[in-house]
């Protein structure tokens, strides 16, 4: 049996010939592989369909939980902002990963750039950010404190 | 008629009462809202159904494409480091927010964490990211060059 990180660089070799991009993750629980992932963005039109958001989503749907506590995550490449804000979101144990976001840049992909973006102040990226100041900004967030059977994530 | 922000501010407040997070996304092109979205973590047991994430795949769903591009978004709090990653793949125009990462801190929310996680070495996180050094990393981006109908994204 081939290691989690030899299954995840094969399938995302396997994802271009289904014309998906060249990326792959795994979800592991207890050694065993609870959810698959493979980049679906073209494919897909959808933006944020990159392979640890797709198997992120499949392995909440088969644990019926919105965290992925102790589970191992496999990506075949460094996981973009993204993806990184989405496993943090989840809180897996552990994230491993194959190739490098610079691996990434030298195919042509974003990921780096992105990285770069963010460092910046928001005068200064490539997509303007603008703060609008409203005095009515916290009001959701007041509303939500006052819920007393709100479900924290 | 609301201007955007009082708009997205509303829906965030009704977002809560339908057991969503208290978070709203809009996205307009040409003047007008093509796509809405509400944080439906806890609902949809899903870590990567923030408020703007599903206001981008419904989006680029009516628009029959990958890239907003000549957007605009308006997101009820600054968008978390996975929200902006998204942003940044889906390249709208410009983006627009009212609240802030320390108003979503002060409310509980992990945004401003994140950020700082990504700004720390892999070592010093508090996920541990664990690079697996591999002969074959390349392997997928090397295949992914060498298609000649690649769509590139």
């Amino acid at each position: 049996m081939d290691s989690f990180a030899a299954q995840v660089v094969r399938l995302a070799i396997e994802s271009i010939a289904k014309d998906g991009g060249p990326f792959a993750a795994l979800i592991v629980k207890d050694g065993a592989v609870i959810a698959t992932g493979t980049n679906e963005v073209t494919r897909n039109t959808d933006p944020t369909a990159h392979a640890e958001i797709v198997a992120i989503r499949k392995a909440c749907r088969a644990l019926g939980s919105f965290q992925l506590s102790g589970c191992d995550v496999y990506s075949s490449c460094e996981p973009c902002p993204m993806c990184l804000g989405a496993l943090f979101w989840a809180r897996p144990a552990r994230i491993f990963f194959v190739a490098t976001r610079d691996d990434a840049a030298a195919a042509g992909f974003d990921d780096s750039l992105i990285y770069h973006q963010i460092e910046l102040p928001y005068a200064q990226r490539s997509i303007p950010m603008i703060h609008i100041r409203d005095p009515h900004a916290s009001l959701p967030f007041e509303e939500w404190l006052r819920k007393p059977d709100r479900i924290e994530y």
